[in-house]
């Protein structure tokens, strides 16, 4: 709530006196802003909310953003971290369905220091509540991309100069052989599947690389939103921490 | 199911025409397991689940194994990746009551190569129905060490030569520099408390070192089961991946 106040996405503030008393600056700022803030009994609160132990405040909030995928690779947004070069860290969601796992990613996301999340057609709502819930605000700190196909968006990804990187289990590419060799300095999108169904059909094929993350115990795979929280921190790591030299330019330094 | 069969855990199996159908190897594993194959209805498959759309098999398993604590830190216990040497990799859950959070950790534990993964007092039951599946089968891979409190947890693997690192948003230890420092390359036990509470009081006071993951977008933090996939996959680099040679090594070698 605090996050899409700050965002200037909230109509109405509904809370109990005890919720707005463990908020009190949520509902001074709400006020600063011209947000009604109402009180309401738990009973009311419940009919609102669709979870088991709601926390005391519910917001109802306006759509905020559709950006266009070509806002997204425009050099001059304002979103990236790095000027003037476009994008340097993009997440496309592949139709994924599950709104805890979309909005795990997207939070993921946001840390790791990507610029925008594109959630294709079959993707679940990113404002879906357990998807909003589990983003923990950074639905409101990216840039988010609605609709067109997975093929539509890599195509227009790839156009604009990133690296199309598809996180897949049964991929020929390792993560950290593939980030030691310097592959992660690049402009990169990632590509994440729903863990059901793995990638759309053909989507791999387009993609630069199929790079999975190594199992070292008897587990085949990671979930989605480990997978992911693995590939983007490596990527974060290529973009964050250019000190950090591989091992291939190591073993030609002379000893 | 079938990691529970693997395991030996099955007494029964109850399935739909459909279900079995799709999973003809089961039936058979367990058939020749000496396994009770029944079937059932669509019915009264939900009458045995809490699923919302059960994927039409369900397993009665028996309770495997309730692991102590020092047979994890027994340097003969076959289920370390290493040999000779005691555990290189131990995963504590201090008072992590969300069972979909606990699975996830647990999945990723064994992903990255850890060989036990304790439950503390006031963490969710393991067998809790959506630990068990979110675990995939994890739960069936490693160690599993029920009770006792983080403290005392803590003292024991610290006794038996472990590194202790408590995963904190607001720890003064980088998770990247400590790694590149070769801190990780140590046998290490990481300690992950609930994304409500976060760790204990006085707990992250006796470990080695709180780690921060760092954040470079507008999120504040990862949420537990991306965090633990970001730490625990620094490790299994770390302990995997020898030849990477960290930066500070890398300075010194003559240009």
């Amino acid at each position: 709530v605090r996050e899409a106040l700050g965002a200037g996405a909230v109509v109405d503030l509904f809370g109990t006196i005890e919720g707005y008393g463990r908020a009190r600056d949520l509902v001074e700022a709400a006020q600063a802003a011209g947000v009604g803030v109402w009180p309401i009994t738990e009973h009311g609160l419940a009919t609102l909310t669709d979870t088991v132990t709601p926390q005391g405040i519910v917001a109802v909030c306006r759509h905020l953003h559709h950006t266009d995928l070509r806002a997204v690779v425009d050099p001059g947004n304002e979103r990236h971290r790095f000027a003037d070069e476009g994008p340097r860290l993009v997440v496309v969601l592949a139709s994924v369905a599950d709104p805890g796992n979309a909005g795990t990613v997207l939070r993921t996301a946001d840390a790791a220091g990507a610029s925008a999340v594109v959630f294709t057609e079959g993707s679940v709502d990113p404002y879906n509540g357990k998807c909003v819930r589990a983003s923990a605000g950074s639905l409101f700190h990216v840039d988010i991309v609605r609709g067109g196909t997975t093929g539509e968006t890599v195509r227009t990804l790839r156009a604009a100069g990133l690296t199309m990187l598809a996180a897949d289990a049964h991929g020929p590419v390792d993560l950290d052989e593939y980030a030691d060799a310097g592959g992660l300095s690049a402009r990169t999108a990632w590509l994440f599947g729903s863990e059901a169904h793995g990638l759309p059909t053909g989507v791999a094929d387009i993609a630069d690389a199929r790079v999975k993350v190594a199992t070292y115990g008897l587990a085949e795979s990671l979930n989605l939103a480990a997978a992911a929280a693995v590939c983007l921190y490596a990527s974060a790591r290529a973009h964050h921490r250019p000190g950090a030299v591989h091992p291939a330019a190591v073993r030609e330094a002379p000893s």
